[in-house]
């Protein structure tokens, strides 16, 4: 699973039937130093996170798991999802940069 | 899924029947600050969507889902597929550069 | 899927079953510019093709969709296999460089 | 699989019920001249694994297996798990830096 | 699949059951031109190989071929496994630098 940041998210007309019920955030990997890491990524929000944008959220990058996470019970467009939005990172001598 | 631009097509006489009725795209992932990430990518268009070269697009890239998405109902040789034309992306303090 | 050029080929006295009857070709990811990215892999020819040294080629990147391609009906070692030779790849204002 | 070093642990009061019993620990892959390679990313400790922080470890990075390896006999949002605890890695003529 | 070079070797005093009578080889990933590419990986070795340090594999990168090649029938954590010992790399107007 990848640490990520909430940037923005996704605006579109028509919206595929499988992303029903759930908001399609633009996010981007992060280290724990504060860095972006790679382009910005779509993914959904699971089904029991609610994040936003500026929140540190825990993401699956797989689909088989991230088709769990946002209760999509057959093999829909789901790649990422949202597993949790992260309250503290914990690494000995360093600070954590939100 | 990833953010790409459609940039071209492919043309092939002897083409897999698998890709029979849908577009084979020549995509690149793009970042919100329309700076294109890593080489082309071959896509087929979903089966609903109707992308063009210059369309920003929403892309699956995984076998399970990006198949479903072009209602390939068995293990063909797709693993991008498009998901949807994109309207807008909302970025706070920035602007998407298309 | 992605774009590759058909630089080589892997000969091996002790070939995997899985392998029988399929050429083992060496190719490199290529950007429509002409320039190749990341290292060399190696993959199966597809069913369906017949690419040799110096074709641009069509490739699928995914076990399910690679192993199908290649008529294998079982999980066998294929994670890569040719789908088509490329004739021609329509980006408007740009010429592949071949 | 690929080497990682334990650096850290997350720490969040909404845990995904997959996650319970296990430990969430954030790791970066590691070459075996003890440089890290990559951004950070979060694991699951495996159910036969120990790791904590400042330990090399074996990671599987896949599904399937990392499912297994957590035992949840479900597709839940696990994409790596902990195998093993790494003792020694033996490469002629180079000292493993820890 | 993908080129590499056999460098080592894991000792490991707890082995995952499913490795049992699996050598567990440290691999580099190698280009054509004799040049690793990305830090070390770990592979078990293939029930039809017999690789050692020193040696040019071929190896596949996808847990469902990975597994089958090293005969585990259940989704054991394997998500890559040596298929063959290259005896020679033939591409054009190149030699292959070992």
């Amino acid at each position: 699973m990848l640490i990520a940041k909430v940037v923005g998210n996704v605006v579109s007309t028509q919206k595929h039937e499988d992303y029903r019920g759930h908001k399609l955030l633009i996010i981007r990997q992060v280290g724990t130093d504060g860095e972006f890491c790679g382009p910005e990524m779509i993914t959904v929000d699971g089904a029991d996170s609610d994040a936003g944008v500026g929140d540190i959220v825990l993401v699956i990058q797989e689909g088989g798991g991230a088709r769990h996470a946002a209760r999509c019970d057959h093999p829909g467009p789901i790649d990422l999802c949202v597993i949790a939005v992260v309250d503290m990172i914990n690494i000995p001598h360093q600070e954590f940069i939100q």
